[in-house]
């Protein structure tokens, strides 16, 4: 869908400035998702998109000695972090209902230092409920993170929980604005979690941020409408397609994103 | 100054884009670029501006046995990269003529990870001889990277050590497009280097370029006349800058940058 209309306008006004770092337009995105999320400023940073959160998040919390681990299938780049790291990746295959299987994740490695959940993962486009989240965080190894994806959570219009980052659990959530925001380009996104955490991840990182997909990505957020509006229109895309399909005799994963 | 004209339109016509990721946009920057730098396409690696190639050189590079070793004064940033891996940073002074004084910084430590040389260096906006960084490359410790930042080079209108990387030496190149492209907000930058030192730089790295800082750049690029332009411009107003100081009494530092 690309960028909004509004996006797009900010991002070409910011191109003109393109000389200048503008860290203001950071700080402004920022506080624009922190009001939405109900977190602190303080518990977002600002990315350029969500790969570098997620990758940085597996190199500070898993080692040789602490293992990554993943559900199958499931979006492979934490696993990709963690071969860059000298860590394991264990894989374990989701539920029956196509749901990460978080008692068997959390039973993985007593040693486990990442536990990555993708809701709604790739590529089933299937959530894991809230409570089995709730319990992972309540039950995973000592010193472990959950990491927990939200790239394609808007598309399913499920809460986010971002109100458990706030309240300074060992969870790293990530946001994208690549998917439903339509801005994999323009490269925006950010990871929230307690201010110790992100200190950890930040070891990883330098430099300013793209100021028109900071720019793009505050006008985003303004727009209230923007993400009931494309959430209907990919549902009923997927809806009609998934129907055409079970028509033809093929049977589907009951995706709530748009995969 | 800003991006040129053709960079900003270069830019504009990607936001219309933002919704994609245009991998091969990053392709055909890393193309051009090493078309004009005479290396392998192989050898440069593009990133969102040279920071966090700095940085991540360095985290590959050092530890807690192996120092880095920087200029002083100097540009703070790759002190700042071994701080956050618990690596020693060593500060040189520069010589009398404010270049790098190689010679000591090759002595400062048997067990140097990597030697950070900033030509034309940040602050002073001297150079530090091309013989001598020759020489450094030739007689650091063992194992020990040069990483020489060439963010200003342009500027100073003297010849790129490119053609060192391309001969395999141990030494990895940043370039930056904030400086006399004039597109900090955008984003764009490079590391030159050996494939297998990019490849360790690149385990600390995840996720796509901004789209149109890429393709911004690949347009600052075929526009062969900006950088004598600009680099004319910003030594006429320099040299009426020092002429009136020196006027007035003052002593100059004799920078060939902007600084």
């Amino acid at each position: 869908m690309g960028p909004c209309p509004e996006a797009i306008e900010a991002a070409k006004a910011m191109v003109l400035m393109g000389g200048r770092y503008m860290y203001g337009d950071t700080d402004t995105f920022v506080d624009a998702l922190a009001a939405i999320e109900g977190v602190k400023k303080e518990y977002i940073r600002a990315y350029p998109g969500s790969s570098a959160p997620l990758h940085h998040a597996v190199l500070a919390f898993t080692s040789p000695d602490r293992p990554l681990i993943v559900a199958e299938p499931g979006y492979e780049a934490a696993a990709v972090a963690a071969g860059a790291n000298g860590a394991k990746a264990i894989s374990v295959p989701l539920t029956k209902t196509y749901a990460h299987d978080v008692r068997a994740m959390a039973a993985a490695s007593p040693a486990a230092g990442v536990i990555y959940v993708c809701s709604p993962n790739n590529p089933t486009g299937t959530l894991t409920p809230r409570e089995d989240i709730e319990w992972l965080i309540a039950n995973k190894p000592a010193g472990c993170m959950v990491l927990l994806d939200e790239a394609y959570i808007h598309i399913a219009g499920v809460p986010t929980c971002a109100d458990l980052v706030a309240k300074d659990k060992d969870l790293i959530i990530l946001r994208t604005f690549s998917k439903i925001y339509g801005m994999a380009g323009l490269r925006a996104g950010a990871v929230m979690a307690r201010p110790e955490l992100l200190k950890q991840l930040g070891r990883y990182n330098a430099g300013a941020l793209p100021s028109a997909a900071m720019a793009a990505a505050t006008a985003s957020l303004k727009c209230v409408d923007l993400v009931p509006q494309r959430r209907k229109t990919i549902s009923d895309i997927r809806d009609s397609c998934m129907s055409f399909l079970k028509v033809k005799g093929f049977e589907c994963i009951p995706s709530v994103s748009h995969k």
